[in-house]
């Protein structure tokens, strides 16, 4: 557990979701809610988050999508205890994605989302706080967090990721071959400037062509000068819960 | 041979270059010379190119950078024979690029480039045009083409496909481990469209992250009613024979 002082109460979509969050240490930007935005799902579907942290992704989807079951693994305490205390209707369950216990091995899931830690922990210097770096390090090879989504997949089922786009490759050559229908949506700061991020979605047994979307730009304007503010369909998605197409 | 009311004699370049083209068959379009226009060479490197038809890449790469070594393997006799005269620079080699010669084997290039077919047999219904059927058809399978070039590299040397961009996973999965540094150009017919071919260059024994680039738009405006107007970098390319700089 944690005391309030280290912690803060954060809003998320235009303040219809509340997150418990800690302090210092891994914080959700707007890459968990754009992941989620991205997931076209329906009541009575099964969603599992691999790594749901203290659950921004999947407590976005809940409040933007209602009916639905959802489950996250997370392996830090820390954080599966803030991801519980978020969110009622979650399942947290506390487990490296490594070695899964048999209640989430013996289950299928509609959709199965993840938000990996984006650096590898030979780019960064090693620091004090365990949980933290465990967010942001990828102590558990990305190859792996591939694998076991495909795994936890329904047939038809779709698996979706938000990474940098530097990882483009690794996910595609992660895919077990028997996910298809591979699509990416490239991110990028502001027309004209290189996607720093993708979302990949990929459908278990799906046999549709490769598709690679225009990119999804945040930002109005050509450069920093033009000010932050978001495009339309990044401040739907961001500030009113409305889903990301395409 | 071809006799000449089989043949046409079309511009590239803007006149830079003029090849002789098979009246029917696989006709070269803008794909071959942005192939070309994104390969970064330097007098005295050794160009190779696989599959190079009647010369359209290759033979606007002579034009646009003077003092390169060049040399084309093509399979079918008509496309070789019109390549030795479309420049007399070129060396045109003869073969399947599942059977290279020794000659060819037992070089190392600079540059390997190629615009391999674009369509599976499985998807076209056969024609009587043997040489055509072959310039379009997937007979040879990517994953063969990519292993190939990858193998012609010096170390170092840099290869360089266009493609469809739904073949996008296949050529990063055919990507021999020793390749590395991969980097993807998405080329898209207007704004916000989604991109219909990639120019994929990776390097031999290159460390660099995976990059991603902002799309190439071939076209003005958002949508067909605005024209066919090139936008600049494209126009540049295709008619003042200017690099594709990415």
């Amino acid at each position: 557990m944690v005391s309030a002082a280290d912690v803060t109460v954060d809003d998320f979509l235009g303040g219809r979701v509340r997150l418990i969050q800690p302090r210092k240490g891994y914080r959700a930007g707007i890459d968990p809610v754009l992941l989620q935005a991205s997931v076209d799902a329906r009541a009575g579907q099964r969603v599992l988050e691999l790594g749901c942290g203290a659950g921004a992704a999947i407590v976005c989807l809940n409040a933007r999508i209602p009916g639905l079951t959802l489950t996250g693994v997370e392996r830090e305490p820390l954080y599966a205890d803030l991801a519980r205390r978020n969110c009622a209707a979650l399942e947290v369950v506390e487990a490296d994605l490594a070695d899964l216990p048999l209640c989430i091995r013996q289950r299928q899931f509609d959709h199965v989302i993840a938000n990996p830690p984006y650096w590898s922990r030979s780019a960064s210097v090693p620091g004090q706080d365990s949980a933290k770096e465990a967010a942001f390090d990828e102590r558990t090879p990305l190859r792996l967090w591939v694998e076991v989504a495909a795994r936890r997949l329904a047939p038809k089922g779709l698996m979706h990721f938000i990474h940098r786009a530097e990882r483009l490759p690794d996910l595609i050559r992660a895919l077990p071959h028997d996910m298809g229908s591979i699509e990416v949506l490239p991110i990028a700061a502001r027309t004209g400037r290189a996607p720093h991020r993708i979302i990949l979605r990929a459908r278990k047994s799906g046999r549709g062509d490769f598709r690679l979307h225009p990119a999804l730009i945040l930002h109005e304007g050509d450069s920093h000068t033009d000010g932050d503010r978001y495009t339309a369909p990044v401040r739907a998605a961001l500030r009113e819960g409305a889903a990301l197409e395409f």
